[in-house]
């Protein structure tokens, strides 16, 4: 029973896939720049040339990752793709006016002049997952010694002296532990160890740093996880510090999980599914609608955010990653059930059987609200991420089956 | 017939004034600290201390225009409160950092420590209208030369060199001119030279240059308002530039047709109507559900903001002051028919008749999705004054038609 419904997942997860990869190749390739267009509308076609950098990292690393790890998408044109990309980046990413510190522009020109910098790291983040993941194909040691030095260079913004990131200090401004920051950082760890013995002990404290600051998220008696708070995991007062974001969570949930899996934590991997899923799950599912919101206050209060009650896209992503890892170790079959829950909600809502690839961003009540298909912040990414990581939990899941 | 409704109209109005005027006296101040605290829940609870800069400036400017020039406002509680909101601004705003040159924070803690400081001069621009509009009440040349140097400094970050504010200068991110810039200098030389004569003069190119700035925004063959266009006045690439944003467009049309008005310019009146009122009501009314949209594209694609298709107090308040200014030169009744529908709308979908004030967020089918009254860009001044211009409007209406 259980089986013949995993392997009906697998299967629509699997065409699902092929077809949001094939929307990518056809649609957001510039092959006069190099690099990809992501702002594609519910058709493909490109409604902005702007290139954010988050994006162009993240479709290399998903090209890359593809080509390597699944045999249906070991062909030239994915890594063709992924190579352009990449070489479009080593070129432009990079702001000048940095003083060669490497700190990344957030958005740039079609023929790659940067219109904006943002003062943080996830630039500089998803470059470095973009080149490592690359270099593990083509073997070019160049380009894996650019993104260690990528690395080297944003732990030293994050752990020991942000100031190169240009954010002025302000009295009022106190240094936050941002739910995004140590969630990136482990994932970059666990990106640049993969198949490393030698490099994982270089990480092997950061990885501990960036637990610890994960864990300092666990808040109001454990019965909450606030979004950000103190350096010390204390909570910050105001909106700000009561903030939740549940897609954010359950994304945390599953790099915890994975993280204490390769360390054989049993206690670990407790608290990733019954604080970073569990509670997520239970405050964020909308009982009316369906569906995760994007940001809850703890104390229910109404957000600031405009967009708190919508449902994006990524959350539900992260969500079914989470729950379907959970299930595939944990074997509860209430994890099953949320996994089933979050699945049917996501592939009646976000997917478009018409075009192709899926929508982003719902109404409360579940109506597409921008019906783009990809726009500055939704790239080739959460989605196809999402049905690779479910399509190989299922595989490992029905294998199990079959043994 | 049409008496009868207006003078409909000015009951409710004023009624809806004093509740607002009330709801803000009653839960804003802060007694400890002075200033105003702008983060208001449905029912006047503080929900956040942080002190906005713009909303401080703003409810100083409004509790002390209410008391210079309308005569049930004149009482000693409301200029009280409008000093201490101006000691706050004049002790806080300011950013040490900035060496000197009085670029202001966007953000203060409750007790005055900056925050967050935005690279733009809006900060700045409300500081002035505040300082301007309370020194006229206690002649306090102090003040009103504060209000004064801060003016030059901004106009000097517009118009000769905007480094002071921070913003590193990319190859990809050209200049541009936006609505609000103009729009705002505008409003600021209405601000400081009425009543003065010997201003006039001195601001007489800055009214002109904001002027023909604010026609750049003419666009489409004379069929559309954009938001953003290049300081020469022509469309910009991409989203950016095709983004409309009708309740701004509204506010310029009455800041020109005010301008427009002193300067006895008609066929600046008639621009001021036919294109910045008329277009972003064409464009910008919801014919499905009602409301002004928040944000459009103007050749049909979805905009990338989240909120694009929620309806938002202000540009309502906007198009309630743009709609009645102009029936009362023009007289046409289209005007006022547009007036009612929109009036309308409004006092059915924002104002609260339980707590006082009016919500600020509604979903595009007009439910109300974020129940504040005030938050980090909703405070003491959209509702107030447009019920305040409002009033005065229907004063010299109903005066006209008993004469």
């Amino acid at each position: 029973m259980t089986e013949t419904l995993l392997g009906q997942y697998r299967e629509r997860i699997r065409t699902e896939l092929d077809r949001v990869v094939d929307f990518w190749l056809k649609y957001s390739h510039d092959k006069e720049h190099g690099g990809f267009f992501t702002c594609l509308g519910k058709d493909g076609k490109v409604y902005d040339e702007l290139k954010y950098v988050w994006l162009q990292g993240r479709q290399v690393w998903m090209y890359s990752r593809l080509y390597r790890t699944m045999e249906r998408f070991h062909k030239p044109e994915i890594l063709e793709a992924a190579k352009s990309g990449a070489a479009f980046l080593q070129k432009f990413a990079r702001v000048p006016a940095s003083g060669g510190s490497g700190k990344c522009a957030f958005c740039l020109t079609r023929d790659g002049r940067a219109v904006k910098v943002q003062r943080t790291v996830f630039s500089e983040c998803f470059y470095v997952m973009a080149m490592d993941e690359l270099s593990r194909i083509t073997q070019d040691k160049e380009m894996q010694a650019d993104a260690e030095s990528m690395m080297d260079q944003l732990i030293f913004w994050v752990r020991t002296d942000p100031s190169g990131l240009g954010r002025p200090q302000l009295p009022g401004d106190l240094p936050v532990n941002s739910m995004a920051v140590p969630m990136m950082l482990l994932c970059l760890v666990d990106q640049l160890t993969e198949g490393r013995t030698d490099v994982v002990e270089k990480y092997k404290d950061l990885s501990g740093w960036c637990v610890e600051r994960i864990l300092q998220h666990i808040q109001r008696d454990g019965k909450a996880i606030l979004e950000s708070v103190t350096l010390d995991g204390k909570e910050l007062p105001g909106c700000q510090g009561r903030l939740q974001n549940p897609g954010h969570a359950l994304e945390a949930g599953w790099f915890l999980l994975q993280y204490a899996l390769t360390k054989g934590d049993v206690q670990l991997q407790k608290t990733a599914v019954d604080k970073f899923m569990e509670i997520p799950f239970h405050t964020g599912w909308d009982k009316q609608h369906g569906g995760l919101f994007y940001f809850l206050d703890v104390d229910g209060h109404c957000p600031t955010q405009l967009e708190w009650n919508m449902k994006l896209w990524w959350p539900h992503c992260e969500a079914l990653i989470a729950y379907l890892m959970a299930y595939s170790h944990i074997r509860e079959n209430v994890l099953l059930d949320r996994f089933k829950l979050i699945y049917d909600y996501t592939f009646r809502h976000f997917s478009d059987e018409k075009h192709g690839e899926w929508f982003g961003y719902l109404s409360r009540q579940g109506e597409v609200v921008l019906d783009f298909k990809g726009g500055p912040f939704k790239g080739f990414f959460h989605v196809p991420r999402c049905l690779y990581m479910c399509e190989k939990l299922l595989d490992g899941l029905l294998e199990k089956q079959d043994s």
